[in-house]
C-alpha cells in the first residue's frame, strides 16, 4: 500500500495553480475535467506522489459542498493497491464503511477506485485504487 | 520538492495505530514522544512517503487545540527541500506568512522545519523540511 496522491480542494484552480506551479514549482503533469464529477483536477508530480488540486466545476459537485462545508484544504489522501476489490471486502468485512458497493471504474475504465468514509478512519477520507488500465 | 509526510491528527493513537498499522498494514517506523511539543507521534512507511499519526500529550498542545477546533484529520503535508532557508525566504519574500521567522532545529538537531501558514496556501499547513543530521 502506497501513498499515491493528496487531493486538496480549491476554490480557483487557476489560483491554486499559481501557488503549487510557479510558487512551489511543482511540475504540473496535466489538467483535466471530470463532468459526472463535476470536478476539474491539476495533476503535479511531488516526488513520486501526486498532489491533485481539485476545483468543482459546479455548485453541487462534491468538493463545492465540501468547501461550503470546512474551507478549501486537504479533502483526501489515496493509496495504491494491487487488489483494490480484495481489499475493500476485507475491510467491508471489518464493518468498515465504503463509498460503493463494489470498486467503481473511472478515468475511461483504467482505474477501479472506492473510498473510505471519514467515520470509519478518524476524520479522514481515504480513497484506495487500482491501475487496471496496463494489465487490462 | 517530494513530498516527505502527512500528519494527521488523532485524538488516542493506540486506536489509530489499529486502524493504520493493524488494518491498513501500514509499516510502523517508529513511535516518539516530543515533550515540548506536547505530542507523540507514530510513523508509517507508505511506500517511501510517511504517514505520521499526531495525538495530543496534553489538553493545550498544538495538536488538541487542532482536534478541538476541526475534529480529527489530516493535519499538515511536509515537503522535503535540500535548503530550508533558501526555500523559506523566496516564499517570506513573496509575501507568505511562515511560522517560524528562521527555520527550527528539532528532532535532536536533525531536521530544519518551517510552516507555511495556511492563510498563505488556501487551507493547507505545509511544512518544509531539510534532514541536516547526516551532512551536519
Amino acid at each position: 500500500m502506497r501513498l499515491h496522491h493528496i487531493g486538496i480542494a480549491v476554490k480557483d484552480l487557476e489560483t491554486a495553480m499559481k501557488f503549487y506551479g510557479d510558487v512551489l514549482k511543482l511540475k504540473l503533469l496535466g489538467v483535466e475535467e471530470v463532468p459526472e464529477e463535476g470536478v476539474r483536477i491539476a495533476m503535479y508530480d511531488a516526488g513520486g506522489v501526486r498532489v491533485e488540486l481539485l476545483a468543482g466545476s459546479r455548485p453541487d459537485s462534491p468538493i463545492s459542498k465540501f468547501i461550503e462545508r470546512r474551507g478549501e484544504g486537504i479533502h483526501h489522501i489515496a493509496f495504491h493497491v494491487e487488489d483494490v476489490d480484495g481489499v475493500c471486502s476485507t475491510l467491508s468485512g471489518l464493518g468498515l464503511q465504503l463509498t460503493y458497493q463494489q470498486p467503481k471504474l473511472v478515468s475511461g475504465g483504467s482505474r477501479k477506485i472506492n473510498f473510505l468514509n471519514p467515520k470509519s478512519t478518524g476524520g479522514v477520507l481515504i480513497e484506495f485504487l487500482t491501475e487496471v488500465g496496463s494489465s487490462g
